[in-house]
């Protein structure tokens, strides 16, 4: 496990790509000094038709538009692919997002854009824009951890991003914190995923509110009337105004996410551990839930030295680290 | 986390020692090459008084007694202790086994001996010793699981050792598998060590004994007729012998290592996982059921490189590694 990416210097402007399921965020950073500004910036819808021929041309495009903005042109361009990456290559092995399989970017990108070009997962690439202009470079070494929809995360080392054996390491939302149990979207049972991601927590508020729709009225009613309708922001939302349901509900999704992350503490005995994403955006205590969590659950020499806090960059740290990663 | 100890040379014949609970083993280790050979060795009880000076003493004793069967002084000496260390400075903050508490070892031996000593702990040692002089070598990067009266481990990662933000990564057996269910020994719930442990699948008989004595019976008649001295040994060898209970006991330890081992598979894609230990050498048909159990657990991305092997040293992977560490 464990590859470091070539630490090559690039050139103080460069671009950067967040390749997503829904939109490409595309800017032209400049990286010199020790911060990161972004100096341009494009949003273009994601083509998801499974063809990359068209989002290999609306990226050139929109590549070519910020070059003629910024009267300059630019050599290198890292991307984040919300994937499985074969960093080496630059070879998307599996988007289902995109309906990839087996696309070779990096090639395409390069032939079409005559620049250098790096792949990297979307994931892993925030972990490391997270450390590298965030919060994290404070600490000598750190791990975040994403809780949206999905559960994702990655592990810096020492300054460098911990890749594994297959560019896969950091995939904590497949943790098994309760084996035998849930049923997780991987396959396995009792994954962190299948108890506390954003749409583990809607799924387990859907079916306690068809079990008992007079607990889960506040429920419904907050998804329009339609329980089949709830999702994690209406639990959110729901416990922030007392419900005891949605409270409930948000509570085993938390002793997860803390039994989630004292594996991760006891294995790795990390500095830091940022969490981002929208489920600790729309659950802000459970920052401060979490630590007192870890702390009386884990080793006591594993958390000695550990802070746990939030991301602080939102959603430019892709594109950001996809860029760092380069540096 | 993740400090690389020194790669300063070494000379080529070195002292090992291996500091246990219950015995200390003492070899001069010839490193020259790419293997590492034993010259000559001794072993000698642990003092367990707490008094650390005893410890000092013998260990002072007996590198005199193997220098002068040598005809030969060694300037360098590492140890491996059952406890938690501060490797930088040699310190050793707990050692229960040892009744240590803020033992200075590193100190108390350069001052005894006129030697550079350097202290790690011992199973990280044995980890690395595994992935230095046995089969790991061969990976790229290794982790090391040992299943026996506890459960420890280690990451090699592009040959270092991972030691986390305080010198304790590889606490694998406080994963937690189960969020809220059997009580572990460090007062959390549903670690790995509560389910797999050779202490654990002890504890798990015998409660399962007493509460039924009618199918506890071999388990029982395997102790010498005494419910409360069955122990994981037993347990292994009425499930050899086709006993009902003690192959259930085996299948629920057997799952949560699988459990266990698949976290780890998906957070950190290593390359290879080696087990050991006492409940791997009493179990050995279980390195292909545990195999079997993540490639069908885990993320197919995280298992495409993936191999589990047997550790291949024994006990000498304790004090090879600890000299391994050093070159």
């Amino acid at each position: 496990m464990f590859e470091v990416i070539s630490s090559a210097k690039i050139p103080e402007l460069t671009i950067g790509i967040d390749l997503g399921g829904t939109k490409i965020n595309i800017a032209i950073i400049d990286t010199s000094g020790n911060a990161a500004t972004i100096v341009d910036r494009l949003r273009i819808p994601t083509n998801t038709s499974g063809n990359s021929s068209f989002i290999i041309n609306d990226i050139a495009s929109a590549v070519k538009q910020l070059e003629i903005r910024l009267g300059h042109s630019c050599s290198h361009l890292s991307v984040a692919v919300a994937g499985q990456v074969e960093t080496d290559s630059g070879l998307v092995t599996f988007a289902p997002n995109l309906k990839w399989r087996d696309v070779p970017l990096k090639t395409l990108l390069e032939n079409c854009l005559a620049k250098k070009v790096f792949v990297v997962n979307d994931v892993r690439a925030a972990t490391f824009g997270e450390w590298m202009y965030g919060i994290g470079k404070r600490a000598q070494d750190a791990i975040c951890l994403f809780i949206g929809t999905g559960i994702g995360g990655g592990i810096v080392s020492k300054g460098q991003l911990l890749q594994g054996s297959n560019n896969c390491a950091g995939e904590f939302g497949h943790i098994v914190v309760k084996f035998g149990g849930r049923l997780c979207g991987c396959g396995n049972r009792g994954c962190l995923e299948a108890f506390a991601s954003g749409t583990a927590i809607g799924k387990a508020a859907r079916e306690a509110a068809e079990n008992s729709p007079t607990d889960g009225k506040a429920l419904i009613s907050a998804a329009g009337g339609y329980g089949a309708s709830i999702n994690g922001s209406h639990v959110s939302m729901c416990a922030k105004n007392g419900d005891l349901l949605a409270t409930q509900i948000l509570y085993e999704a938390l002793e997860a996410l803390i039994a989630g992350t004292t594996s991760i503490v006891n294995s790795l005995n990390p500095e830091i551990i940022l969490f981002g994403g929208g489920v600790i955006a729309g659950n802000p205590d459970w920052i401060e839930k979490i630590a007192d969590g870890v702390r009386k659950c884990a080793l006591p020499s594993a958390t000695k030295k550990l802070r746990i806090a939030p991301t602080t960059l939102g959603e430019d740290c892709v594109l950001l680290g996809a860029v760092g990663l380069r540096l």
